[in-house]
């Protein structure tokens, strides 16, 4: 029924997008389906206990604080840790520099807010996370992109990009969602010097760092940025760095965090009062006490032991199953691998066929700015456990060689 | 340090106002000070061992839909609950009419962003709630205004301001924020008659609705619509309804809702997934644990004994204490009062001596969207004690004596 409500919606609205992976995720969600298609955690690996625990002493002891407002630049404590053990990484901040958000989705949100007017050009890779696609489209964000191959984006081809007008780069440099693809320590520094040269700075996207299963970690970008303009102690560089609670702890609690100037983090701050106020205070305290005192890093080699293994039973189902015309990326680490089909084939196409199977994967095309990527998918290898990823890639494998001898 | 990001702000942030209330609240929290200032409710009503049981009951029963991703829709279980007891109230809805919400103030930020065009006037009240005049200005909205008197928003101004083209009327109907009045029965209809002939719709905001201290309920704005049209069961009215679980539980949950019909709903849950995804799990699954079964109207029974208290205990204190120049209001329920002063006093030219002897209030000015109410204040009486209160009114009164005194 219509109402006058219909007629009064704003022109951005035309560009909010119901993106078409969430619709398929819907489906996923059955029961009986083993669904590849999401980027959810496992549930076997939250810290359940550690948080009923931490809980209840919260309540206890900080209950007025946990359930009272709080201030828009969040809870210092968690902050103060943010900032300790990103200089364990090399990343030199204070909390002045940190911005805890309702998720990264709401820091990517506000980052559009404070910077992106109508009509701005920003350079992501292809493919790329949809939800940042998703975030600043609503801002009238036009976007231009370069690929990516097995090192990561391809800085060769940036400077051509830059020339033309960009208004800031996005990179997600390990384990990239949707490929799990990493970006090598020649090509950070290929961007950094490219981005200065033209002075363009850089969003970096890292929710899957902690999450590397092998291979030796590689410093952030954010990290070579400060070192080149050897800034020592204090963080202004050009890189915004964002993180986030959710692979580590759990992203029910939606908690995540910006690392970024002082000024942009004023910005952000009153972007944020007018967004939601400010994040739970329940769920900083929580997640602070969670988090504290050696828990996390025990936590998060749990967490790569686990996702370790359902990597490489992927990996090596894939290989027992998939005919030999798909290829796949071999990640180090996070929550996705990526396979390639021939370049005549649609992904869409075996979708719902699938589905009906019992099994769900994300079509690749959703993740490209400017189209292509038809013929790829993003496999998830963290949330189901691996007989099940066995039984998974079985039943997608003869869905695939049916549909590959259909379309000889 | 200036970087690279200074030089790339996006033209809205010159809307993005620091407010100069909060700015004005951070002196307020100082230990010593007796604070009529924030909008805070009391720690003392927290319902921390229902917190305490409901965080384990849910960790240990439901752990896994807490701790994991969300629908950006809500919690299905919460969304009936919210509908149940919307029934209640006369409000006739489904669980696809109610959208939760991170805080009311993302409501508010949502309908902004979906119905909001650059230079849209919106009518409110004047004074009215801070938080939606900073969430709507980020969109670029324009704001035309009528005064309050004791009966709420002075109805018979309203028509000439639609006649002028209005995007939506914006009204807190109940124990309203600042003033602490509430909009008459017969304003109530008059409004929606209004709103009707002109074919303007209504976003109705009733954040203290169930804390009535004496007098009747009134039926909301949005009840009165439905009647009026009589659509019987079907929620598809003109007036979006928002209300929230932070004056009722606890505000560091964060956890509000909107109920609209179902079509705003679907737009207001596409940017909202740009926006931040889906409020937290955690808190959505916690506090409907908490509040259902009966606990609710348990625990706001009791929430309105210990306001009515301290509403009167600052009534009192008002009488015994200020110069007779002094007026102010006796609100039904809710949070706050707003005294006046003779018209060439201005409240914040004695904000900071007030500060010096330890009390605080909000000069009223900031509640004004088209200036003047220099000569205001609100006065919070939630969140401090009664012996707080007496001993704050009277500080307070002894400043203003003396400022009056100096400015004959």
């Amino acid at each position: 029924m219509s109402t006058l409500w219909d007629f009064r919606y704003a022109e951005r609205t035309g560009r909010m997008e119901g993106s078409a992976i969430r619709e398929l995720l819907s489906f996923a969600t059955r029961k009986d389906v083993i669904s590849f298609a999401g980027g959810m955690p496992a549930p076997e690996v939250f810290p359940y206990d550690k948080f009923r625990e931490s809980c209840d002493n919260v309540l206890r002891d900080n209950g007025a604080a946990c359930l009272q407002y709080g201030s828009t630049d969040g809870y210092l404590p968690l902050r103060e840790m943010i900032a300790h053990r990103s200089t364990r990484y090399g990343i030199q901040v204070e909390s002045e520099n940190i911005l805890p958000t309702s998720g990264s989705q709401q820091a990517l949100d506000l980052l559009g807010r404070i910077f992106i007017n109508h009509g701005d050009t920003i350079l992501v890779e292809s493919p790329t996370y949809l939800g940042a696609l998703q975030a600043w489209k609503a801002y009238g964000a036009q976007f231009t992109t370069v690929p990516v191959d097995e090192d990561g984006m391809r800085t060769d081809l940036v400077a051509e990009k830059l020339r033309a007008g960009v208004k800031f780069i996005y990179v997600l440099p390990n384990f990239q969602n949707p490929t799990g693809i990493t970006l090598s320590y020649e090509r950070r520094l290929k961007l950094i010097e490219i981005a200065d040269r033209f002075g363009v700075p850089i969003i970096e996207d890292d929710p899957y760092g902690q999450l590397r299963y092998e291979g030796e970690h590689l410093p952030a970008v954010v990290v070579l940025d400060s070192q080149a303009r050897s800034q020592g102690t204090n963080y202004s560089g050009n890189v915004i760095y964002l993180s986030t609670f959710s692979k580590t702890l759990a992203p029910g609690i939606r908690l995540a965090w910006v690392i970024a100037p002082v000024e942009v983090i004023r910005k952000m701050v009153l972007a944020k009062q007018a967004a939601d106020l400010h994040t739970s205070t329940f769920n900083q305290i929580t997640a602070y006490e969670v988090a504290n005192g050696g828990f996390l890093d025990e936590h998060v080699k749990h967490i790569r032991d686990v996702y370790r293994h359902r990597r490489d039973t992927m990996l090596d189902s894939l290989t027992e199953h998939m005919p030999e015309e798909v290829k796949w990326t071999r990640p180090e680490g996070g929550l996705f691998l990526w396979a390639t089909l021939p370049e005549a084939i649609k992904t869409r196409d075996f979708f719902h066929t699938a589905l009906d199977k019992n099994v769900a994967f994300v079509p690749g095309e959703s993740f490209f700015a400017e189209g292509g990527g038809e013929n790829t998918m993003r496999l998830n290898f963290s949330n189901a456990k691996p007989e099940m990823i066995n039984e998974g890639i079985g039943r997608l494998s003869t869905v695939i060689k049916d549909h590959l001898i259909k379309n000889k």
